[in-house]
């Protein structure tokens, strides 16, 4: 009945990757790796490709082709570089699962490549729907395609909501732990280091989605995203900071009851549930226990320290290329605080620049969104004097 | 689609009782009472059939009947009287949805004849699953009847279940608030007075599950419960405290996820998910926010304080009549303690007295029960010098 899937696996080397690798390994009779797909770390992709066996793998930076080829030579694995190539192995025939890792923009068109070759989904990129939610999650409809979340607090709610009828929904609650800086005053946000900002309390992440976890913009996000998987006005998604992140989210529903999923901060827990959905793994990869957090604490979030929520809730409202430009000045803003070329305040002030002088179109085409992005990304950078 | 039910609901002046009316008077499109059944007041039970055009009513405690007979002189609602009268109406052709809110072992009788009857169940009767757990979830999946919990612990678990297969369940978790006299240490117990035990901190309840909520009984006989409703081994079945009673309970999955259900301690979901189902009530009794809960507390039982907990669980291992013994000298140890005539502590003194002398039968017959709990009564009062 269980079915075997050969899966192509976008973003292999980054931490979302190199855990779905470890269920894959975890589950040799459900999973083979069929294409890995890198930005730049070839030396790893090429050690990761001969350990599963892969049949073919992309580096998304061309540079790094020669090297990953030499390396390879004589595996037997085909080497590919560069864009066309990720959104080719994510829609080839040979491939049954895309689990679609890469970080940033970059993520949305291998995603709509999948889709359109009706491939089931396990989508980590979270621009696929924050950018592209609106024609993702309909063109999704349109091929009868499943996309599995995996984030913790995406995989919370589709969990929640198992088995539930959607009249009976009223509101999503969408947990956050606050981030590094959440036991911080405003006044002193302005003189944050990247160093002090990449210290999360709970989660061991990227670089990028640890400086957007500490300035709300990741959680901003997760309602967007929430907004398009679920199919749920924004007024009715809520966020909550819950600093021990043992509730990963909660869904409230009519009659006065809430369904919460709670775990270890452990994304192979929501990367499995993803990729193994209807079915949940055998194997925890971490047992939980309830008794291990005594004390699970929950307070309303503060919007004047973390103006990034309210800017993402209004570009929601305004639809259209206004979440594809918060997301593009967001990307530029946050690699130069991480380069030391801003303050950590500089990256709402960035968003906020490019929102009211970025040009705004209502209902755009997948050119509109690439136009948005770039226009965005040049607004950031003329606001930080880059 | 929805189908309008005719109600009997078994215990209706109690606290249950009434809160289920209190479901019926909000959903009158989809219930209409059709039979009342109260234990002896009866003054109420009149006035509740007046109100819900009752065409049947029941008093159990015959000495009532002419009062009530007369109360209701040219209503047109039909007045009776005994413990047959009981099941006759639980069983009637003219009823679809049995509640069954009776308290003590007076319960099992009717919820068997309803599961002959083909009736949907509503159980709030404890006793049903404890004294006879094997034997009523047997037929009730002979028959094809559902039986749906009335009890935030397993109202929960089953909300945590639905949509998830049998094969992904770990562990249950049902939660425990610690009772009234949770704060006081072990050696106090002893001289607790029952305005003392009947002081919970949480939920507003009868006096005879206060009581066992103090002693842990009650959540021993809700592991019992657990056991039979889910069909779960009871090493799979934990017990928590958890002070606010506001997680109702949990489900652990085998991939390291747990899903709890959570809300105000207010009877009323549970009660409407139970008659509801699989629909959920459109109305919130009363609106629940997790921000009026800011910290959430999880801590292991103490077995020594509370052995009463250890007892259920080794009375279910024991399974035959075990948990009948349990269930009848705890009937009389409370009553007794409410009536000022024995100590707290005496209440599982006199459990463990009956269990060692009690006749043990290991595969009883209805007629075993009943000659174990008429034993066990008679042991507890040997115990108690009644």
């Amino acid at each position: 009945m269980i079915q075997h899937e050969r899966v192509t696996l976008l973003g292999s080397t980054g931490s979302i990757g190199v855990q779905t690798l470890d269920i894959v390994r975890h589950h040799p009779d459900r999973f083979s790796v069929y294409a890995l797909v890198a930005h730049s770390r070839w030396e790893e992709l090429a050690r990761q490709a001969v350990e599963f066996n892969a049949r073919r793998v992309v580096i998304g930076d061309e540079r790094y082709y020669d090297n990953l080829k030499t390396r390879l030579a004589g595996s037997g694995i085909e080497v590919l570089a560069g864009s066309e190539a990720i959104s080719e192995v994510a829609s080839d025939e040979a491939c049954d699962l895309v689990v679609n890792a890469l970080v940033g923009y970059a993520g949305l068109h291998p995603t709509l490549a999948a889709i359109h070759s009706r491939k089931r989904i396990a989508l980590a990129n979270k621009e696929t729907l924050v950018v592209g939610g609106d024609i993702v999650m309909s063109e999704a409809r349109r091929m009868g395609v499943d996309i599995l979340p995996i984030d913790s607090e995406h995989s919370a709610i589709m969990q929640c909501l198992e088995g539930e009828k959607r009249q009976s929904i009223k509101n999503l609650i969408v947990t956050c732990s606050g981030g590094a800086l959440r036991d911080m005053a405003k006044e002193e946000l302005q003189s944050v280091t990247p160093e002090m900002a990449l210290r999360h309390p709970q989660w061991s992440m990227g670089a990028k989605i640890t400086i957007d976890s500490a300035t709300l913009v990741n959680k901003g996000f997760e309602v967007i995203e929430a907004r398009w998987l679920f199919d749920i006005e924004p007024e009715r998604i809520k966020v909550i900071i819950h600093p021990q992140s043992i509730v990963h989210s909660m869904v409230e529903f009519t009659d006065g009851s809430v369904k919460a999923q709670l775990g270890n901060a452990d994304m192979r827990t929501p990367i499995s549930y993803a990729m193994l959905y209807p079915e949940r793994s055998a194997i925890a990869m971490e047992e939980f226990s309830i008794l291990d957090y005594p004390t699970l604490t929950f307070k309303a979030v503060d919007h004047d320290k973390y103006p990034a929520l309210g800017i993402a809730y209004d570009c929601l409202h305004r639809g259209g290329t206004a979440p594809c430009t918060m997301n593009g000045s967001n990307e530029v803003a946050v690699a130069a605080f991480l380069g030391h070329k801003c303050a950590f305040t500089d990256i709402v002030g960035a968003i906020e620049y490019a929102l009211k002088r970025a040009e705004f179109t209502a209902v755009p085409s997948m050119e509109d969104y690439d136009k948005a992005n770039i226009e965005a990304r040049a607004l950031a950078k003329e606001y930080l004097k880059l």
